[in-house]
């Protein structure tokens, strides 16, 4: 048997006036999604607890067993471990911006143009750069104007500011030490130090040269945010007994497949948009459910963009083709099939909600209700009731009857 | 007012081919649990919480509003008070074996010809025993060819292993301690002398000397396993403010009883399995009921007998039997009846799995719901919608408005 777990990022919504109070999930037609519902027992889920507004990565981790409110600092490590870092637990990792700095200091670009081309190039200066004679720095470009910057050694933390100033006009914010411990003073001192000499050492670089002749903004100075220290994370496959792959689009989930041990293939084609190309994210779960791992964990990521965009039509045309991709993966033998969203992305609200999503488990033996829609309010009808992303694996490792029983 | 809370150990089922995808419920004749489905409200409970694979004795625990992960430290203890040993906080307690070693040390028999009698005699020559000045041996027969072992003293602990080599034709284990600690060394040592003793004690002992010239297998070794510390438990009457009495047939549920300081009353004939005598356990419930006790907590054990054995006809028996008791159960007046299970223990599977069980309330005042069949998904859509074992009590208590309000 196998678990899997498919989770369509912001699915969940809320009723709305130009869908005739209906969700967009209770709008589109999706027969596949219904059919699992039919077949399967339904509920509706708090990734976290009731009302508890949670991201992708807290909802992620709550849903694979694990404490968001321990395991989760901040964004930066998953980050950095979805771009390919093999983080440490205790390295304390920042998400960070290519930008572009005139010479008095003041950030013109947070974004250096948009830059595509060669941070890879320049990430290697970085990635070189010695400040601590104790502290390993990790730099490493990610997409588009993104980057991410790991520091590893004895005497670090996360309890520090953010260099970026958030907006165009500032000068970089001078990192401060959020407590008063000497290793938050050290991070902040080493982080000040890193923001100045990386424009020192960017500002001439080749690639600079050439997109200040094309008119472009140079990537000429780095901005970290979002300090996190890697959490000790007990590996997936020692939690559970089972060998796991993790089909994701972005670095934030494929950073928490990563985090936890599993297998993180990439996908080509999946853009984490609406524009991605589902058939080849299909086949990668098609291929992970043809070789020996035991669990699968799925993200796709497109309806969330939509609901952030306040765009139903895309979100509505997403949620359709997503679920013709679903009458393919409902051939997979031999297994628990969970079918759920991380968390409400409303169409109205933009960002994510603290309303509970919809859940489905089709599979052998399972005690199917007589709901027969995947939506938020014919799932809450379910024979699941409400339950907890906290409750999703342990309720999967029992219907594989992979868990041990506490008691006589 | 009285609170009784009926427990049918097991009866909790998944749909089953053979049912035409209902469950052993679904499918019973059992007009008296569903009036009461009818006259009250319904919901399903999670034991501990959903998809935990509760044992009937952390069920229990977490019913009668103990935390099971703080109480339960092993099965020996509650056995052990189960038999009628005075067990008092920090004791150490053991299931134990009567066996057969041959000669040369080796266990022919782990099960000593299923001995049945004499073992009271045999058990006397354990419990006089004396190892260590400053620790107390307590040995008492249990049924069959089972046993308790308690050692009681300073500087003990649970932290060791089983002298059980769990099948026949190896010698004993040697018992090991499990941490550094010198009281976990200390325990093993004396029970490994428990082990080397019992031996010389018993291979000569009357009565093994009267099997042996029956041809039958001596009980002529002692094997300890399970080792659990006695909790310190707050009395069921000091932490509720009831009397109450505990009708069970198992020594595992009498000592949950025993220990939180319930009455545990012998049931004549109750023997714990499908051929049990149930019309006496409804007379000793019926007679509790007519004394003062205000709290009467019952486990009946069958129908987990039968799914432990996978015999669907024989469950489905034995609830439609348990059924028919009921109905003389519901003429107890002014009480609030809470019936439910402990865990499920599904035919398909022939031991507990961690599917939520099906639970109703009847008594005055309840806001009762439109469910009016007693089952796993009936109930699922009643009033309580999904609860948990540790909320049984509190919920119980304020219906028979004998909790304290928190705030003003």
């Amino acid at each position: 048997m196998k678990g899997i777990i498919m989770i369509i990022d912001g699915m969940a919504d809320r009723p709305l006036g130009e869908l005739e109070f209906r969700t967009p999930l209770e709008a589109a037609n999706i027969p596949n999604m219904d059919k699992l519902a039919k077949i399967g027992i339904c509920g509706i889920m708090d990734p976290i607890s009731p009302g508890i507004r949670a991201g992708s990565d807290t909802s992620h981790i709550s849903i694979l067993g694990y404490n968001p409110y321990e395991v989760y600092t901040g964004r930066g490590p998953f980050e950095a471990a979805g771009v390919g870092v093999n983080v440490e637990a205790g390295d304390i990792a920042f998400r960070c911006n290519f930008s572009t700095a005139d010479e008095t200091g003041t950030i013109v670009d947070r974004r250096a143009g948009r830059i595509r081309e060669g941070t890879d190039e320049i990430a290697q200066v970085i990635n070189s750069l010695k400040i601590d004679e104790d502290v390993k720095i990790i730099f490493k470009e990610s997409t588009g104007h993104r980057a991410v910057l790991v520091l590893r050694g004895e005497g670090l933390s996360d309890k520090v500011s953010d260099a970026d100033p958030k907006h165009d006009g500032k000068h970089p914010k001078k990192v401060v030490p959020l407590d008063d411990e000497a290793n938050s003073k050290k991070t902040a001192k080493i982080l000040n130090k890193i923001v100045e000499r990386s424009y020192e050492m960017l500002k001439d670089h080749p690639i600079n040269i050439k997109r200040i002749k094309e008119g472009k903004n140079p990537a000429n100075i780095i901005l970290p945010r979002g300090a996190g220290a890697v959490p000790k994370v007990q590996p997936f496959a020692d939690k559970y007994g089972m060998k796991a792959v993790c089909i994701a689009e972005t670095g934030l989930i494929k950073g928490i497949g990563r985090i936890t041990g599993m297998e993180v293939p990439d996908v080509k084609g999946a853009t984490g948009g609406v524009d991605t190309n589902l058939k080849n994210i299909t086949n990668a779960i098609m291929d992970a459910s043809s070789q020996d791992y035991e669990f699968i964990l799925i993200n796709i990521d497109g309806a969330d963009e939509a609901g952030h965009d306040g765009n139903l039509d895309e979100k509505l045309e997403f949620i359709e083709r997503v679920d013709e991709e679903i009458e393919e993966l409902m051939k997979i033998d031999d297994c628990y099939f969970i079918l759920t969203a991380d968390h409400s992305t409303p169409i109205s609200v933009m960002d994510h909600t603290g309303d509970p999503v919809p859940l489905v488990i089709s599979g052998p033996e399972v005690r199917v209700d007589d709901v027969d829609q995947f939506n938020e309010r014919a799932t809450a009808r379910g024979g699941l009731c409400r339950i907890r992303g906290s409750d999703v694996m342990s309720i999967l490792m029992d219907l594989m009857n992979k868990s041990t029983k506490f008691g006589a």
